[in-house]
């Protein structure tokens, strides 16, 4: 049973040093890595982990091929500027090559969970020597756990080690206790930047979560380059979230004055509290003729643009 | 080379009564036969036909299976009020027979004009024992069969009649000559009721052109729904032509708190002059909170409602 501190109750210096000094007596003279994504969970305890451990720490941020443009350069940076390096590890094959094929969205997020972990990060893992494996887990994801919505992981599995010859790795999670709020206090506490926390959400399995069908290098870029476009008109608009999604349905289209078979991209922009319902933010027309004639004109290969208005339920905030 | 008679010029009872005339004079004691689509040029033929040949001409209106809810009932009865017995031919299983397994838009457009002229009114002309085919072409068909927009049709060889054997068979085309406008002039001056110039104009295809994918009945019956949802909703605003497309493409959805692959609606509201260039009808939210609404509570299957907010080109109006 998991005591929560509640952000009412949280000292968050008392906080930090209790945590800092946690990880420290755990680690010792040994080596502690982390897997960075630039989520406000995965940032803060990449933090704390730093003020704890210095260069015993390796933060690693798998570069999947599937991230938005310069995201991952983007995320370094933030980090960079605290006097924290990030080592990028370029994974864009492994991954492409894991979703060759699949259309199903459920095989889809199998293929990049497995390759994430058991691939990418377990082999980073055993190649490293460390022995500590720091992890942003909060206390929503083991409710979720808990109640099935996420599935029930063993993180030595997911590795690929073995647990028989695992013996002495350790995962640390220092802020298990914590809610998102709380995560975002103590990230700003240990100088997190506001466009980091500002950021858009954006789901574990990135891009290809925005592709209806098989994911291809050359649909991500597609799909890539019209969320710069959503990402840049929108981002004044106060919403949830927001997101552009490649159809696998081919339209017709005229190009040069010739039929064209074309592609669909369906643009989703959502008001929700906290995602479990949802409805079409009230663009106005302005902006939604703007998105249209930026995607139609900077997305090659894209004929058709769609503004979801359909709320959740029945709809999801994600298509995939 | 035919002389065009421009709205301007156009007498239009002189015009009524000498191609009354024309028609009496080519049948004399024979019969005629015609297919009413419901649209503006074959309904006036129609009337056209039937002032000069009364039971002399029979007008069949083929049931394809693909129009929208009501439409040959409806049709049938504004010529009913006109005195004119319209036979309503049910050819429904034969199109969607001709329509399995095809994907390809193109493919699915030939399977319905092979089945349309072939098959079904090649049939009823040769059984009918008809000589005379009363046809409502107008100038802007011949010029895009010139051009190449549409196929230059050899309408006995659409109807699988060899001209060896078609000795005798006559095409009477009474206005060639006109345009549009003139032929809603001669239409409502021989009593065509303004409903049914009222009416949003339907492609050929009818509804297999608002079906992206292969043409099924379950699918013809998604898409009828939600075209109904759509006219009723839309019927007061001022728009060129608006439509429901049902896609392929499955996208995730909640039902009952379960996560549950569904159907999504894209509809398209079109303000335009004369469709070459269309841009999407400024829909208010209200109306476009009651499409979705109406769409996902009335139409099974469905998740998922868009609107499109492209322009033409490159978009085209129809998607398929």
């Amino acid at each position: 049973m998991i005591t929560e501190i509640t952000l009412k109750d949280l000292n968050i210096s008392a906080f930090i040093n209790q945590k800092v000094q946690e990880i420290r007596n755990a680690v010792g003279n040994g080596i502690a890595i982390n897997a960075l994504s630039g989520g406000v969970d995965s940032s803060a305890v990449t933090m704390l982990g730093h003020r704890a451990l210095g260069n015993q720490l390796r933060t690693v941020f798998i570069e999947n091929g599937l991230m938005r443009a310069g995201e991952a350069e983007q995320v370094a940076g933030f980090f960079k500027k605290l006097g924290v390096e990030i080592e990028i590890i370029d994974a864009r094959e492994e991954f492409l090559d894991a979703l060759k094929g699949i259309n199903d969205p459920e095989k889809k997020r199998e293929a990049i969970t497995q390759t994430f972990y058991k691939k990418v990060f377990g082999r980073l893992v055993r190649e490293s020597g460390a022995k500590f494996l720091l992890q942003g887990t909060i206390l929503t994801d083991v409710d979720e756990t808990v109640a099935g919505i996420k599935r029930q992981h063993n993180v030595f599995e997911q590795l690929g080690i073995d647990p028989q010859e695992a013996f002495g790795y350790k995962i640390l999670e220092p802020m298990i206790q914590l809610r998102k709020d709380s995560v975002r206090a103590v990230g700003k506490e240990l100088g997190l930047p506001a466009e980091l926390f500002d950021r858009i959400p954006f789901p574990g399995p990135a891009l290809s979560a925005r592709v209806i069908g098989e994911v291809t290098r050359e649909r991500i870029e597609t799909v890539r380059k019209a969320t710069e476009v959503v990402e840049r008109i929108l981002k004044n608009v106060r919403a949830f979230q927001y997101m552009a999604i490649l159809h696998e349905d081919r339209v017709t289209g005229m190009r040069d004055g010739k039929r064209d078979f074309g592609q669909q991209i369906e643009i989703r922009c959502w008001d929700s509290v906290d995602a479990r319902v949802a409805s079409p933010t009230q663009l106005s027309w302005d902006t939604l003729r703007q998105l249209a004639s930026d995607i139609l004109n900077e997305v090659p290969g894209v004929v058709s643009v769609t503004y979801n208005i359909a709320t959740k339920p029945p709809s999801t905030i994600e298509a995939v």
